[in-house]
């Protein structure tokens, strides 16, 4: 039954990569309120895509912010199992836009790769799903498995209205497992297993001083500044050692064991300063690089502003100053009690003359991970290993995805993480891109597996 | 000869005013590129008006930057002292732009003062000492003394250029005395003689650590964060007693006298936290912050930027952090050697895992004191007294005007602080204003004085 699907995806690529190029050309971009019609355009795209491979039920679901679209497909038969596939439509900012070679949404392919924002978190994965069902339809007639569609708009904005909907709809959407694809292999070409994330929260810190921005001559040594008040607020919760230390951060970690280290050792790791050009590789005292990354927790000041940032000088003492923090977490911490601590700690330092509000992030997510020996894992596995021509791995990694730990905790189902990104993919930054080797790979991964787990 | 004078402000008030407010509705934004033809416009109106007074020799001095306007008036006779007045008529950005009542640049009186940026600083005195001359000129056909004008556009950028004329004009610019008015009052309507001033001098830090944003699920826990490294840095630089920890900071710092504490005590000081907003009001432990505002040195974090801005959140490890940091001196301390102690301080404490950069304003200055008894200093005294009907008194500021020490380092010259601003006048803020009186009774002040100086 694969091979015609095959067949098909091979006959049809430039068809397909032109669909794909149509697709991420829309800049569905969630968090800025300017491209609020382009978010709308991308859940268009994706609504008439599934009409047209004859899936039913097709919703444009509106919530309070970007719709979420819902279809299904029910030909398998009952006693086909039913897949939840879930992925996201929308992307982060392009910004800084400067330093993209091409325009993040003018797709374009460079030394085998596809250069564009969302060609691999998440839209290219989206797309490699939708392709698949296509061919099988267009070959068979019918797809291998009952499947239920979830592809929202607002995962990049911390999926301000999913945990309502999958809770609220919790029948419409009841599935046997679930499928995500918005993760990514420890090494280009190496199929990897994801069997633990990390989970995620965030608070934002604002000190305000004055209620204008004052001459630093008149008032430099009468009145706090917000700015250098905020810097002893930031450098009093991590040290130079890069361990947090806020009181009770590390109380509920779950400790890396022996065995995890040997795993977290040979997985294969990039070379951290030939990826990112920084000059040294840091990481939490008594850890490695790829031990903090994988299982530890961290600490991220994503952004900072306050005062003059134009030109030349302006001698102020500026009105307030801001930063934007958020921390991964891991097995056994909790979002709402780190961010208690982080509140707790931030008032604790908070200096005299200044006004401190920390405004917690609305939407966290605790750390996952699944048994690695459960038959859908190893399917997956196995998909991968054909597809690729290369042993599956087993791996830990630092990013979260909240809908993972929400499926576990409202649907209570066995979620496989089949990723298919690179670590040279650059998701969130200027230039990213996906290989389109892995294109073709990933679908081939695909269209394994839902012929194999209906078996 | 000082009643005509008087009268011609009087009887022509409302066209003057209307003429200064054509002057402030050019945005003469000096630290912004887009804004080049603005100051060259403003240079324009000077040269102008000047010519329309009488002055002789009227140039439109070109520089690497912005133009200096220079200016003659030698009718006075060879035993008339010749004054150099200064002024500059380039003013600061008027961002944050929403923060204005009405448009910086389209000049208002409200309550009896005069809204728009440059009204103050220092536009609006330099019209004073321009009606002035055209009173004098208008009703006498003639000025009391020698003057030499020298109006530059770059004060607000560091004046870049003003150093180099000065001095290899020397002759050109040659005066006995010099006359500025780019300063204020201890409290509206309260004559005040300036008799020290602060230094100045500045440093941009930049901390740069990856080439590009990084996703901070894939990378945190293996990337030094450069806002984080730069906060610690920052607050490695003064503690919570507002005390600098820069080694060496203070050596060569005069201590404020027994005798001047209590003449700062004595001298009004505005309530720091009704006027700026501000929580409480903080200073240098051991120092009251009028202690600290008129005679200790100050570190300002002027503005801080790196990372998402944004709305909403970006979970990015950022590629760079700055922060930009002028710092105010006072008598003994040189602005050279504050700029090494502050590079030397940056790069000992900066962490590993990224690249510092330490960038040195180019211009700095040292503090100014001059000597309350000469008698330039006097009768300026007893013309403030005269105008404003109230004893003057002597103080020392926070404030920085670099050419006050150039002019003093070049020609050896007594120089007069003839200030009229206000403690209210929102100086580099939103709302910049002036009051109306101040503008008459300045005006009246500088009548007096000139004819005053020639006896």
């Amino acid at each position: 039954m694969s091979e015609k699907a095959l067949a098909y995806l091979k006959d049809n690529r430039e068809e397909l990569l032109a669909k794909l190029t149509e697709f991420l050309s829309i800049p569905s971009v969630s968090t800025d309120s300017a491209n609020k019609q382009d978010v709308q355009a991308a859940a268009d795209f994706i609504v008439t895509y599934l009409n047209d491979i004859g899936f039913e039920n097709v919703e444009k679901q509106a919530t309070a912010g970007h719709p979420l679209v819902y279809a299904e497909y029910n030909q398998a038969g009952p006693d086909a199992p039913t897949v939840l596939f879930y992925g996201h439509y929308d992307v982060q900012p392009a910004d800084p836009i400067n330093e993209w070679v091409s325009d993040p949404f003018k797709p374009e392919v460079r030394d085998g790769r596809l250069y564009g924002r969302g060609t691999s978190d998440d839209k290219g994965q989206v797309f490699m799903h939708l392709a698949v069902f296509e061919a099988y339809m267009k070959t068979e007639g019918k797809l291998p498995l009952n499947v239920k569609v979830c592809i929202e708009g607002e995962e990049e904005i911390g999926s301000e209205n999913l945990y309502d909907i999958l809770h609220d709809k919790k029948e419409q959407f009841k599935a046997d497992f679930a499928v995500i694809s918005d993760s990514g292999m420890a090494e280009t070409n190496q199929p990897t297993i994801l069997y633990g994330l990390k989970g995620f929260t965030g608070i934002e810190i604002t000190v305000t001083g004055p209620d204008h921005d004052l001459h630093s001559g008149m008032y430099g040594g009468a009145i706090r500044n917000p700015i250098m008040a905020l810097s002893q607020i930031l450098a009093s919760m991590k040290n130079e050692d890069e361990v947090i230390t806020v009181d009770g951060f590390y109380d509920d970690v779950e400790p890396i064991t022996d065995e995890e280290r040997k795993l977290m050792e040979q997985a294969p790791g990039e070379d951290f300063v030939a990826s990112t050009g920084a000059p040294a590789t840091v990481s939490e005292k008594g850890y490695t690089a790829k031990e903090h990354t994988m299982g530890r927790p961290t600490f991220e000041v994503n952004g900072i502003y306050g005062g003059y940032q134009g030109e030349g000088t302006k001698t102020i003492i500026p009105s307030s100053a801001i930063a934007k923090i958020t921390c991964r977490l891991v097995p056994g911490q909790d979002p709402e009690k780190i961010q208690d601590l982080l509140e707790t700690h931030v008032n604790k330092v908070a200096p005299a003359g200044v006004t401190v509000n920390v405004k917690k992030e609305k939407l966290s997510s605790k750390a996952y991970k699944v048994e690695p020996n459960h038959p859908l894992i190893t399917k997956a596995a196995e998909s991968y290993t054909k597809a690729f021509g290369k042993e599956t791995i087993y791996i830990r990694m630092g990013g979260s995805i909240p809908v993972v730990e929400w499926i576990e905790a409202i649907y209570d189902i066995p979620i496989v993480l089949l990723g298919f990104g690179t670590p040279e993919d650059r998701l969130h930054s200027p230039n990213e891109s996906f290989p389109l080797d892995s294109f073709d790979k990933g679908m081939e991964t695909l269209v394994y597996y839902w012929q194999m787990v209906n078996k």
